[in-house]
């Protein structure tokens, strides 16, 4: 096994909580917050945004974060995630929940924490497949870090990722996957990352365009569909994780949705079909449902930290690298 | 890392096709013979049951079974399983497809392959709870022995239940799984041993009754019943590999369902409902749903030999003892 430098100072072992540290602040880095509060295995120990960041070896209590950004109750600053990066020796898992309005953003980062000598292990929920793609650039390297990297560790791609290919192995031949979600949320505001980037999907926009859209600009544009937002043929790396795990070629997987950015309810129910033939040749779907009342935060947050603990797992037997979430499966955190 | 005794001959490396021994010759086992010739990165070297067996390294032809046993087409002999384990260096992975009316008669065949130092790689579709306590009573033996084992690894328990711990990371608290299958076959006389456990499964029926009754009363019992068995609250073995996965405890799981055993056609869907409480308070439940045309050889043998890959790939990494279906991905077989 390859050597590697290494920075941490404490090794995750039985019965003992990891450390964790949050980038990002915004709608799933709170709900990260308010269930790593509830979990024994685990404890929030830093998280950082745009406003600041705050570092807590002992827990941070999650009261301090109500209606309260990092910076207000830490320390102010621009650079937060250098600082994150500077005493990441502290943290066992890193869970990026940062806003990816360009596909580098989010690789760049990963290597500043490699470059630094971090060791550990690191989430990411990444939706976009040329942005899954670059993070999977960084196999050797992380590899020779000692990081366990897991990307698209979200909803989708991750939960159904997931389920599709597990699904998979009643098939000889899985002839298609369709993802189709249903989001709702109570105001756009709470999900402005995430909802930038769907808008990013809708026909006649790009990334740059949805990057630079002022928040009035994003009002107008929801207002003007009414709150709903209608996705298809999206990119999302669904298609790439699943290729990788050699379940299915690329361009057979299909994800889409709609999204009420006004109305907490879902539009639809969040369904996974995954179509194939079995051995004797019957051609037939299996399908994985979500529950109407799961919020998109517990769907994407529960299942990063069900990696988070996954990649602790791989990490305390030195198993280095990327890996995409079809590939290795959520543990359930207590 | 524990030295043990090597026997095997052939470590398992990327590219290379791994050699399958398979023990049973009954629906699920000839399923697998055919699963099996379909693949590129498994081949069928061995099939042993109670007829005899055949070895051959190159790779069994399918063909050569039809309408044919074990003991046909290689050396008759009644203890097959023994001539298997003499040879078993040659194999990378031993899948065990056999009837199973004695909750002791599986760990005992495990334990002979420990004994005479296999070190590779064992599945079983095991279906209860008590069969699978056992297995997990050789964990200690089988990583002493460099044996990669997964239990449970089949439908229910198994595809059902890996997609049960999956779907349980959306929530903070499982309050209740609830398994209920459908299961049709043309005839029961293909899935002897399976209808036979199922039997024992009903009001006024045990192991031993259904053990010792005549395929004619057993004949007789179905038809009383026009077929149809409807079973609740049985011991399946989901609620031990839900509780050891950390998921559930074991009194929350429920597994029933309702089988007909003269038409093919599922009575009911199969269907796996995990309900729990989320992080924000919401109550939902996550279901997974099986293709009615999927059939129980697809969905119990094709997740087997997903699991079996997975295996595989924790025994090259020298990752050893007993593993659960809920703690381990299968991992689609190519």
């Amino acid at each position: 096994m390859k050597q590697h430098q290494v920075l941490k100072i404490r090794e995750p072992v039985e019965n003992q909580t990891a450390n964790i540290a949050v980038l990002g602040a915004g709608g799933l880095g709170m709900a990260a917050v308010k269930m790593l509060s509830r979990k024994k295995e685990m404890k929030l120990t830093a998280i950082a945004d745009k406003t600041g960041y705050v570092i807590d070896l002992e827990g941070i209590n999650p009261g301090l974060l109500e209606n309260k950004k990092p910076g207000d109750i830490g320390n102010r600053t621009d650079d937060a995630i250098t600082e994150i990066i500077k005493n990441s020796g502290n943290f066992d898992g890193i869970f990026i929940a940062l806003p990816n309005l360009t596909n580098e953003f989010i690789p760049d980062v990963v290597s500043r924490f490699a470059d630094h000598g971090y060791s550990g292990v690191m989430v990411d929920a990444l939706k976009r497949s040329q942005a899954v793609e670059a993070i999977f650039g960084l196999d050797d390297r992380l590899r020779d870090a000692g990081i366990t990297y897991i990307t698209g560790a979200g909803a989708t791609p991750g939960l159904l990722t997931c389920a599709a290919a597990i699904a998979a192995n009643s098939f000889m031949e899985v002839t298609g996957v369709d993802i189709n979600f249903g989001v709702g949320v109570a105001n756009w505001e709470s999900y402005r990352a995430t909802i930038r980037e769907d808008i990013a999907h809708l026909e006649g926009f790009n990334l740059d365009r949805a990057a630079n859209m002022t928040c009035a600009e994003i009002k107008e544009e929801l207002d003007k569909r009414k709150g709903i937002l209608h996705l298809s043929n999206m990119e999302h790396a669904d298609d790439v994780l699943l290729e990788r795990a050699g379940v299915v070629s690329q361009e057979k997987v299909k994800v889409g949705g709609v999204v009420d950015t006004k109305n907490p309810k879902k539009p639809v129910s969040t369904t996974m079909t995954l179509t194939g033939r079995t051995f004797d040749g019957a051609v037939s779907s299996h399908r994985f449902i979500l529950g109407d009342e799961t919020t998109m935060a517990a769907n994407v947050v529960g299942p990063a930290l069900g990696w988070m603990k996954a990649g602790l797992e791989f990490h305390a037997r030195r198993i280095y690298g990327v890996f995409g979430s079809a590939e290795i499966m959520p543990r359930f955190v207590q």
